[in-house]
Formats: C-alpha cells, sequence, structure tokens
C-alpha cells in the first residue's frame, strides 16, 4: 500500500484528494493535514466521510509527516511547497505538489507573474510537469511533481495538438475559460458567498492571471517556439467544471480531416482523454466527479478560424484526479487505479 | 456475472442504474430499454458515457429482454410493470420494480391513491418491499421487489425506530420533505425548466401525495397499528437528494438515551443507514451520489415533541442504488458491492 | 422629502433598503452607514449603484446621524440598536430597528433566548411591532418601530387568521419554513460559501432558534393565549425568499369556507396580502423582489389537520420592504409608496 | 396613454414587458396575446401578477388587436411577424417586433442564416433598427421597429465605440458569450430543464449561431467597413444575464486614454449604458432586472490586445427594457420611463 499524507486535506482539492484515495486499491492515507482545523475529526469537516474516516486533522509537521508517507500531496497556497523543499525531503519521501510552485521552469517568470520571492529554485529542474499526457515517461521516475493547473490542464489538452500538427498560427491563441467556484477555493471571503456568485458571471484576472506562463510555456513546448496567448478566465454560479473554448487563425489550406487525425492519434491511447465526434461540443456534466478531459474542434471557413474546446472537472482532471494520476505514475499502479468511478451529471 | 436489463434507461433513475452497475464488479448491463430514445446510442443521450457505453437504446420488448436478462429493472411511469406482469415473466427473470405498483398491498387503495386499476394484484402477496433494512432476508429468495420510493425510503428509516421503539404518539406523525428536481423526472414540462424551479420553492400533493399510502403502511408495520401520517413535499431548486424533518410527540418520560439506543441498535450493522451523533442534522450534500441514508433526531423538552430527521440521495438510496442493494440480495452478492462510492459533496 | 439614514447599509437588507429608498418617492437616504466598508464609496461594494449613488460609506456617528435624518434604520447585529437607545435619541429621529432588540416585550425572554443582557428594556413598552396588518394605527404615531423578523412576518401572517378564528388547537402549531441564503447574511463564513450552500438542504436552529418567541408572543396575541410552537427553519440554496408550510389540529366541525372567510376578510383590505384560491400553493417566486406576502391553506379531512401555507421575500416583506412600510406609516406617506414594484419571478 | 398589445404575453420576454408596462406611467396592456395558454387567466400563468392583472390570454387576431392597439409587440418565433406585415397592419398600429424578423436589412443574408423564406422583405428598409444608443432619432418617427438581439445588443455597446475610433483591426473581432437561460425561451424542452442547464456549462451554435450576421451588421456601419466576427455564445446555469467578453488586436500606437475618451463620448448622455473605471469588470448582477449596459475594456500591452467587456439583462436591455424604450421614443414619452428600476443583484 502506498503510504499518502496530505497538506491542506480541507480545502476542496485535498477533499477530493481524500475522496479519491479512500476508493484507491493501492493507497492509504496516513495523515490529514489542515492547519486551520487542526485536532478536529476530519469528518465533522467533511460530513461525507462519517463512519468512514477516523483521523483527526493534523498541524504542519513535515519531519514527522515525511517519515510517515511515502508520498505528499501539497494543496496549499503557492509558496508553502517550495518553501519546504529540500533535499532531504525529497530523499524520504516523494511530493506531488498541487500549488504553482514548480511549475513554471523559469524563476524569475514565476516571480514576476506570482509577485512571490521562489525559495527552492534549484529543485525547478528535477520537478516534473504533472501532465501525464505530455509527460508519462519522466513522471514515471520523478520524486517531484508539479500538478498542473486547472486551466492549463484544460487548455494544453484542448489546444495542443492543434500546435503539434502546425495548423495555427501560434501566436493568435485566445483562451476564454469557463469555470465553477470551487476553483475559488474554501477561504471565507465575501466574494465567493452563495449570494454573491449565484446568478452571476464575470471575468477576473483579465490580462493578468497567473496560469498565463504556465500555458504558454506548455503550448510552447507543443508549438516549438515562444508563444503569446491571451487568457480570460470567468466564474460561474457552479460548483465543479472548467470549460476552455480557445480560438486561433487556420493556416492556409489546413482541413478538418488533418486535423481530426492528429487530435486521435495524440489521444488514442490516453484513459483520459476523450475526442468527442465532429458537431459535438463538450459539457462540462460529461465529465464532473470524474477524471476526463473532453476535447473538441469545429473549423470556421467563413473566418479562417478554428474553434478549440476542452472540459475537466477542475476539482478531477484539474487538481485531486490528476495528482493520484501522477502518484500512480510514480509507485508503478495502474495508471487508472482509484480513478474509474464514471462522470455523475447530475 | 449478473446479467441486467433496464426498461426506462434515459430517466434520471435510468441513467444513475447505468453509471453504477458499470462499475459493478458482479452485474453487466445487457439491455437499455428506451422507447423515446429507441435505436440511439445511448451515450448520445447522456454523454458521461461516452467510449464507456457503446450500445443502442431498444424499444421494449420484454419477451427477448427476459430472456437475456437475469434481472429486470423497471424504472418506467405507474402501471407499466404491472400491466406486464406474469407467472411466465417471473419464471424467466427476476423483476425489481421502482415504480409504485407493487408497493402497497391493497390493490384498492393502490387505485385510489394512484387513479388507475391495477392490472395483476395477483402479485402483490409475492412482491417483496425492497428495504434491506427491514425486509433484508425475504429479499433473499425474492423473483419480484418493489422497489421503495424516495420520500418512503428515507421518512421510514428516519421515523421507524421511534415507533418500534413505542416512545411516540404513532398518530402524531407529521412529514415535511424537501426534494431536488430529478425527483420530478426528465419529461419536458415547462413545470420543470430551469428557469421555473431555480430560486424558488414550492409545496405539492398536498394532502394527497401518493407516497403518503406507502409511508403509512410501513410505518404502521413498524408501529403494530394503523396509522394516518400527514406528508408535505416540497421542490427546491437542487437536482439531487431529499430531506425529510418529520415532527411527533413524545409520550411522557421518554428520554433522549433510550431513544439513541433503540436507533443505534437498529442501525448498528447496516452498512447504509448512519445515525448522527448528538446535536448534528442530515444534510443532503453529505449523502449525495452514494447510497447512505444520514438520519437523526433531536428531543424539545419545551414542546413535548421530537424532531426527526433523514436525509439520502433521491436517486442513490432513493431509487437506482437501493435497486442495486436489492439486486445484490436478489443475486447472494454482497450487498454492498457496486455501491461503495463515497458521497460527493461538491 | 424624508430624510433616511441607514446603519448597517452594505448588508444585504441594508442594501434592499437602499434600492427601494432611491425609486421612494417621499425620502431621500442622507446617511450609508456602514463600519466594514467606512470611507468607501458605497458604490463600491454594491455595484448595480454604479452612477445612481455618488456617497461614501460612513462609520458609526449616532449623534451625527439623529442630526441630518429624520429616520434611523438599524439594519445591525443583535444589541446594537438597544445599546444605542435613549430619549434623547428618539427626541431627536425615529428609529426603525430590523434586528430584534425590541420585538419581544419581556427582556428576560429575550436574554433567554438570545443568550444577551438588553441594555434598555425601559424602551420595549414603547416599541411598536411593526406587522402593519396586525399594528397599523399604533405605528401611526410610533418613535420606535421593532421590525419584524422574516420567518415571523410569514408565519403570523399564514397563521394568525386561522387562531383568530378558533379553527385549530393553538398548541398544535408546527412551523417547518424554508429560507434563501440572503436570511443567512453577508458575513465572511465558510458555511455561507457557494460550494457549502448549493445542491444541499439542512435544518438549522432545530428547537433553539429565536425566531420562536417573537412568533409565539405575536400568534399568542391572535389565540388570546399563551401557545409554545414547534419552529424548524431550513437553508435551501436560493436567494431570496422564505416558504412557510404550518400544520395544525383542525377543531371538530369546522369548514374550509368559514375559514376561507376569516383569511378574505382579514387581508381584504391589505395592500400586500394576497390570499389566493382554493387550491393553490405558494411559491416564493411569485413574491421575489416585492413586499407580497401570498398565504393559503388546504385542509385535510382525512387527518383532521389543517396546512397554512405563506411565501415573502425575506429582504422585502421580511425585512426592507417591510421597514419602508412602516416608514410610510411613521410619516403619513401612502403606505405603497416605494413599494410597487412587481414581483421578479425570474 | 399609450395602448399596447403584447403577442406572446407567456414567453420570457413578453412577461417581461408586462411586468415593465404595468409599472409604466404613460402605458396600459390592452391584449395579452398567447396560443398556448388562450383564454386562461394570465396571472395562473404567471402568479406574481396575481391580483395585479385580471385578463385573460388571448389567441391570435391580429385584426382585432390592431385595432384596439396603439403599439404591438410580437414577442414570437422568427417569421411571425414578417408573415403578417403589411401596410394596412401600419397604418393602424405601431409595431416593435421582437423577432429577428426585420433586423438584417438583406433578406437574402437573412434567408441563409435563419434558413426560412422571409415573406415581406418591402418593409425591411422602412424596419429602424431598435438600438436607441446609435439610431435615436431615426426611431422617433418609426412605425416599424426591428427589436435588438440579446447578444447583439450586448456586443455592439461593448465594441462600437472601439471601432467608431479606429482603434482596432476590425476583422479581428471576436466574442465569447455567456448567457443565462431565460434566453432559450420557456418552450418544454429536455435540454432546458433545471436538471439538465443546472452545475453544466457548453458552447452552443459555435461557428452558425443566428445573432452573428446581426452583429456584424451593425458593427460593419461602425467600423465603415464590412466585417466577419467569430461569435460564440455559451450557456450557464442562471436565469438572467449576458456577459460578453470580445478580443480585438489594438492598432499600434493607440493608448487606453485615447480609447476611454470615445468610450466616455459616447456615453455620456446615454441614460442606459455605464462606462465603468478602470479595472472594473462588468458583472450581470449589477445589471439584473434592469436596462441598464455596462462596458469596460481592458488594454494589454503584452499581448498586442484589447479585451471588450459587456453585461445586460438579457430579458432587459436584451429584449423587454430595449422595446419599451423604443416604444418611448416611438409615442415621444420620456425615454426612461417604466424603466427607473435599479438593478436588483440578489
Amino acid at each position: 500500500m502506498i503510504k499518502a499524507g496530505i497538506i491542506g486535506s480541507t480545502g476542496y482539492a485535498g477533499a477530493e484528494l481524500v475522496r479519491l484515495l479512500l476508493n484507491h486499491p493501492d493507497a492509504e492515507i496516513v495523515w490529514f493535514g489542515s492547519r486551520t482545523y487542526a485536532d478536529q475529526p476530519y469528518a465533522e469537516v467533511y460530513g461525507n466521510f462519517f463512519e468512514l474516516v477516523d483521523a483527526r486533522c493534523l498541524d504542519d509537521n513535515l519531519e514527522e509527516l515525511a517519515a510517515a508517507a511515502d508520498v505528499v500531496f501539497t494543496a496549499t497556497p503557492q509558496g508553502y511547497c517550495a518553501s519546504k523543499m529540500s533535499e532531504e525531503l525529497l530523499s524520504r519521501t516523494k511530493v506531488i505538489d498541487l500549488s504553482a510552485d514548480f511549475r513554471i521552469k523559469d524563476a524569475a517568470r514565476y516571480e514576476k507573474w506570482y509577485g512571490i520571492h521562489h525559495p527552492s529554485p534549484e529543485f525547478l529542474g528535477e520537478a516534473v510537469y504533472g501532465l501525464p499526457e505530455r509527460n508519462r515517461e519522466k513522471l514515471k521516475g520523478a520524486r517531484l511533481v508539479a500538478n498542473p493547473g486547472c486551466f492549463p490542464t484544460c487548455s494544453i489538452l484542448a489546444i495542443a495538438p492543434m500546435l503539434k500538427g502546425g495548423f495555427i498560427d501560434p501566436q493568435s491563441v485566445i483562451i476564454d475559460a469557463k469555470s465553477g467556484t470551487t476553483g475559488a477555493g474554501r477561504g471565507a471571503k465575501v466574494a465567493n458567498l452563495y449570494c454573491e456568485v449565484n446568478e452571476t458571471v464575470k471575468a477576473y484576472g483579465v490580462t493578468t492571471h497567473r496560469h498565463t506562463p504556465e500555458i504558454e510555456d506548455q503550448l510552447g513546448e507543443a508549438a516549438e517556439e515562444e508563444l503569446l496567448v491571451q487568457f480570460t478566465p470567468h466564474l460561474i454560479p457552479m460548483e465543479r467544471g472548467i470549460l476552455v473554448t480557445a480560438y486561433a487563425s487556420l493556416k492556409a489550406g489546413v482541413t478538418e480531416e488533418e486535423i481530426r487525425e492528429v487530435y486521435e492519434e495524440t489521444y488514442r491511447d490516453e484513459p483520459f482523454v476523450r475526442v468527442l465526434p465532429k458537431g459535438k461540443v463538450p459539457e462540462t456534466r460529461w465529465v464532473k466527479g470524474s477524471n476526463y478531459a473532453d476535447v473538441a474542434f469545429m473549423t470556421d471557413a467563413r473566418t479562417g478560424r478554428v474553434i478549440m474546446m476542452g472540459a475537466i472537472d477542475n476539482i478531477g482532471k484539474g487538481a485531486a484526479g490528476q495528482a493520484v494520476q501522477n502518484m500512480n505514475l510514480l509507485f508503478g499502479s495502474d495508471e487508472t487505479a482509484g480513478l474509474k468511478s464514471i462522470p455523475m451529471p447530475f
């Protein structure tokens, strides 16, 4: 059994990790970390775990945790994981970091977009960007995984094949994303109250959202050139789910058939990416509660553009589900272990 | 493998049956019945099953279905199952009826509340009311199961121990229930449109709801006397879940401790009923997507009453989950097989 | 023009007061009080008022406010208004208190249910309980109004005629209420986050909710006897609205026609109470955004009970709308001034 | 008093027209048209109008209606209004058509995008596109108004000044829109059921949405050149509101200040368009229930693009509110008459 510890287990991504790992055939949770709820029974914070989890929340103690766990998930604010990173830590346990600390290889770029100092840039080289569809082999031997952001996961899966195939102008990519409210976290803020989020929609982080450089880095790799992306997320009144609608200018002469071939080849053997048939558009409900990413594209001969669409569960493939998929790779489990639950659309 | 057929597989209870059975270790679905979507790929009706279900929907053909399936689930309108019932059918396949046709033992009573003729009352005696917590042994050998209604399931689990213990006046029971909108079905009616259901609440079926006699029959059994129940359901803007809040007059001298003892003893070995600790109230989110029922009670010394509360997922323990639990009993599988998914509160 | 000041103008009831008073023909707002947002432009807190309100929020200064305003609305936590009450204050301005401080005439009873000391019980006698349908004449000359609670308003309007008519056993009243989330206030609490409230329902304050004594006092007056009420509110995933479903035992021989006559006579001349025709049930959407209360009842010959139902907008007739109605009475305006907006159901 | 008739008064736009006109100082409704609910009391269809509207729904009878009404609102499916259009009709009453029949001046273009024959193209020249912010003077003398689509209204108000100022490449405009579910109408379709719309998001009409040519025509006028627009709407789980997020390539050297000047000048005297201050983004809740349109823009020096945003209530400024604004212009009322209600954000 893989012994797993979770720091930040009472946030939404943390709670989803718990839900997934409890049903995982090869893993068990040995540490329910939560500074806010330290010493409280975990099942009092999340009543769904009543009679299923007896443990109490534990305050931070990375020493002790590293001794107890084969893998530590850090579902923590930016900066936490990097501040604790050390060779000693990685010699004792593997780390899957759900924050952004190790996603961007260039520390200066990280510091510019996140506005905080990176205390351990020496581990940026070792950290593997945890998108199995792009880095599966590297993940198998990794000690430190940078679990991707929710918007980047959805954007990259939807757009990368288009760039890989050379079908679009790499500088023309515009991503308009819509996110459920779990994405805003479980902090007690007025802006996230029911009556502030329900029955409304707004953009946020316009021109400045911190997932932008992460998307650019990964899409740039796919395109084999540096590129700038226009990325605008929106908060909508639902709990789970991200929908990405992306726009780009098609190169002359590209056909829908060529594109489809590349998408289908790219994802043919992927257990969690589904390329929708012609004419279908992704809906977040069809992936809700699961680790699936649904992707689709439509060309517009009239305008010369292509519209690329992707849907994931932001807490699933966009966070906890992907983290478990990465854990499976790190430890040689079946990649789909613990991730077989079928989407629950209603 | 248990071969299962579903008539009405494109309704909400039917789709949940599909979701549960696809992950069931001992069962496989051999028939996706749907008159409305006959010949269409099932996964086009519910996109969550894309790449998971290849089958097309099949029109009614009970002959053929009975030959193919070890068990037939009828997730159909009232009257359908009873109209098809025959000794020959039951000699060829087991039937778990999710409609009300065989729930009420007295055909005249059924006809009065449902306003339709019962065409096969001769099977009322054989049919077992499929609440495992009350009829487990009978279910093991059954051919025909009357799967309970969603409101009755929640009401009976919350209230029956109180009657069994003789703690309340049986004639004083008032049940105020709140249901999510999956309970209204998937029919294309104006009343169920998003903009008609969202941001509002109303009672319906006041004094006349057809789950009333079913609740009365079962609670009457628990009380060992005939009783009348006041039952009022409400439609609230959510998808899944039923919350029951029930009121009754305590008999003199009854203590909270005595009551708790009976509840805990009643449900100690039940895999799907959780008695909440003192001071906790059920919330539907803690059981969402699962087969759990959470029950609790609070006495009010000031008024001399007790408030009993229960929460279930109306599509889970209130319909498809319970049907699978019954299937497990009929076929000798582990009672929890296919039902181990943990509630998904957000 | 009536000069109005609002303490607590950035809470939900406060913001609704602003919305209503801005369209009031005889009133103007001279003071937007808010400790939390002091010095910030009011329209930055609530963007709907952009270009409509130029004022900045003002910190507490009751001296200055009393000098500036003809009437002060206190949309504040329990205890605030009572702590500031004085003869001098009332000699300078009228006060409409939206908190519970002056609703319960017996200070000891207030202190027991609210768990706080009442610092100015000497004003309890003068304060008029601001339900125009019961106290219209007294309100006309009042200096201090105790604006009713949201649940009491809805409960009393739905039930009082039944008691006045002597149709039910006064001790048998059970009230099951469902409230939108604005009722929980705008405080930054995890429990009120979108992802904690959406898609779930729960009871709260079971046996202990502080609106209980207020309901008992008012219904006791209608019944002309002291009575105990069982009151259980529920939080449901919507923003505005309260639905009350109340149960009571009918006295022998009472007919539906007699009851209807009393309800219709009671509310015939009321501008804001609508008695629904036989067979109709209230829905909160039909009163949303307005000052209406819809009431209805159904007798159940089978059980010998009557079900009484009421729907209001908890922020309208349940708080700010009623406060404006009271202001109109205090100052001799048309009682419906500023309150003519039609319910907005979607 | 302006005598107004409504064909299609039981749809969502129709019901909003009723709500607005009932509070209009200069208008009264003389005809509540509804084929579906003919002969039923209007207030039984929409309970909010109980005791406010006594009339019954009337089946189609344009002859009689034209005789009774000074203005007819057609809130009807595409094709209806054009099929009834005649010189005689316009000689007897004014017509404000909420459908698309007269919005596109080129009949062939209409027929191509809408897939239906245009039976009365001879009136396309006379019809005035009813966006007061662009056609106020023409509207004053009009007999036939083509009330704009919801997406075009929001898009044009947000983008036109940018084109008028010559700040962007006209061919680069990409519009990503998010709409509430009232936009899908009140037809009884499975796709619009609560449990199909709630907790999900999807694009629809990708590359083919019929508001595209309308947007292109109007933006083309502003740009003084023909242009192609990429337009993608999304359905999100809310009732009212449209948010438009639009992207375009800035011309070299354009400054944020120049742009702001043009926006502010364009809308300075407009009663219903609010240009948000730098750094603010529109949210649909700030315009909900009102006739306001909030617009904003942000330049992105990094990418060389500008993001333009707009929010309206799709049923207000996007349909019924704008229709009333047009009626006011046609009849010389104060343009804001009946439209003064303040947005209701919660």
